[in-house]
């Protein structure tokens, strides 16, 4: 189906895809004092007096924003804060469909660090949370590191750790059908910007230590001269067979790839050079790093992509509105990496007592999926 | 009716009065496939090729931000961005219900004009519009001022504009009883804050001159020493006069009063000493300058206030909701003065062919306002 014009042409049509809705009828002079002067000023009052209640006396109980500079959009890269909006109001949009959430886009006319992290905060106050999207690596790691550090309510950018919770819950339904324990893991991940970094941390935090990452400019390893800060982190604990070179280095003996990088990256030569039963995420979009039939020829046991049209998509929309649904029940106040993993391991057990290799993970439609990970994300907060 | 008790409870329960909803379901493959990835790419770069189309496209196209930093929240005062959070959600549900207008709150943690106005400014690629709300004098008056030079969508302070536009509908229907032209008016306006000096302004406009302004240290004169800038300008053209003084002062002999000031401050007596069948505006809120029994027993012809259960109810909800809607039809770049008089004209002309002492305005709840007030503003832009 051509979806990019059924898509420009319903865009037309809606002019905008979110509507915002009072919960209740204003059709009588009661009801308008009561919604709005003069009644309104008791619930302004009991706020002035105590900050905590604008958690339940205002939108702030179920309403976070989604807010992005527009430079790091799909896969078409810096188009500016304008022409990021319709992705942001879809973002919002399956926010409400599959949490139950309210979200508000905010596209912000600048790639100022400082400029952000001020916006942000200044806007705090009005929300329960701040969903960052879309924002180029590695400014997206400090902005929201001083964001979370600065507000009271938690801040999460999607495209870091949304795509790792989902693809833990991937994981660890392929290593449940592998029969694999996640200690034997030799994971490549391919890319380190926003997504893959957070991939590391979180496989990391659930014990899988062995990992090699794989720039743009090759494998990163402490001694290279082209590390960035973000990616000298990196170097402190991955790499731990010390490997310099390419892709295809890095993939010999391994047997799990977890691409977020570029198409046509992982040949099937490469494929055949993993070891066991390679695992295979090739998540790039929308043309993956490898086609799933290449690599299920070149040996891989299991493939999954970031595209709907193949088994096994790893798509965040499993995992963030669930997440934050769960985070605003509790209030917490940051997501915490036990949060993400309990977010991962609620939707691997969605996916059925015997997820199968061309199933790893539930259907983004099923409708058990967001309470049921806002159950567990709830949980592990308190 | 204690609706302070009522409200409070309606706001626990209800937790935020406004819903963000998608305008479309998304329940299947294709449904999120045209909504959001891969077919969003489409409206992304096709406002990326062209700026104007974020109108066309986005939430541009009928979405205001309702923005204050909570200085100046009803009566109330300053009580900040939090406890201000249920009047900017009240106000978005008028917009919604009155004028099918998008609204979004957004309550500021800066009472700063720089980082008011940056912030906004950052902003405004998201929204078709800018609703200023509830920001104290004289840093309102900047803000607007600054923010409607930087944007190209229209920037309007409800608090001063659609205030003016709803007394100048009032006084327009008050002289057609009264069968008075306008340029035979002596007005007195008892305020000179934000709303004071949009009336003054927008009186003006419609060829109403002889006005004298009294602030709360009394009658403005250009030879006072404790005028600050905004009071300075309104002192070279009004009190045709030259009265030093007080309120007493100023109404002797003037056939209108417009207050926007506090409770009680105008006396009987100085009713009884206006000239011919005067005129009274009573809107500080709840208790009017002067009860309008108090009002009508020393001789004025005519009462309005700014509360529902006395007649003349004198609400900008009459205003914003078509103002906006009107606007955002036909993108207007700014709210001209031609459209303000044009709403207050299409306001009055709504109260039915023969307005009477008892009803000079339409009811909030009329169902042809939004849409009058909204073709002639559309009108008025173009």
């Amino acid at each position: 189906m051509d979806y990019s014009a059924l898509s420009l042409a319903a865009h037309e049509r809606w002019g905008g895809k979110l509507s915002t809705v009072p919960k209740m009828a204003i059709d009588s002079k009661d009801a308008l004092s009561i919604a709005y002067t003069p009644g309104v000023a008791a619930p302004c009052l009991a706020i002035a007096g105590d900050y905590d209640k604008s958690f339940t006396l205002t939108q702030r109980r179920n309403t976070i924003a989604v807010v992005t500079d527009g430079t790091a959009v799909l896969g078409l890269g810096d188009i500016g804060p304008e022409a990021a909006m319709p992705v942001m109001e879809g973002k919002c949009a399956l926010f409400k469909a599959f949490g139950g959430v309210d979200a508000v886009p905010l596209c912000l006319r600048t790639k100022d660090v400082d400029a952000i992290v001020e916006t942000v905060a200044l806007l705090a106050g009005s929300f329960g949370g701040i969903n960052l999207e879309d924002i180029s690596a590695p400014r997206c790691f400090e902005i929201e590191r001083r964001l979370q550090e600065r507000l009271d309510i938690p801040v999460f950018h999607d495209d870091q750790h949304g795509t790792a919770v989902v693809v833990l819950a991937a994981l660890t339904n392929a290593l449940k059908v592998l029969e694999r324990d996640i200690s034997d893991v030799r994971a490549v991940i391919s890319g380190s910007g926003a997504a893959g970094t957070a991939i590391a941390l979180l496989l990391k935090s659930r014990g899988l230590t062995n990992i090699t990452m794989v720039s743009s400019r090759g494998i990163i390893h402490r001694d290279e001269p082209w590390l960035n800060p973000a990616t000298r982190e990196l170097a402190e604990w991955t790499n731990p067979a010390g490997l310099h070179g390419g892709l295809d280095t890095a993939v010999k003996g391994a047997n799990l790839f977890i691409g977020v990088s570029a198409p046509g990256i992982l040949s099937a030569d490469m494929v055949r050079s993993m070891s066991g039963e390679p695992v295979i995420f090739a998540m790039a979009n929308p043309t993956p790093e490898i086609m799933p039939d290449v690599a299920l020829s070149a040996g891989a046991a299991i493939v999954g992509t970031g595209r709907s049209d193949f088994p096994n998509q790893i798509n965040n929309v499993l995992a963030f509105p669930g997440i934050f649904k769960g985070a605003l029940s509790v209030r917490a106040k940051r997501i915490t990496e036990a949060m993400k993993l309990a977010a991962a391991d609620a939707i691997a057990d969605l996916a059925g007592d015997k997820p199968s290799r061309d199933k790893l993970l539930p259907e983004a439609f099923d409708p058990r999926l967001g309470d049921a990970v806002a159950r567990a994300v709830a949980l592990a907060a308190l």
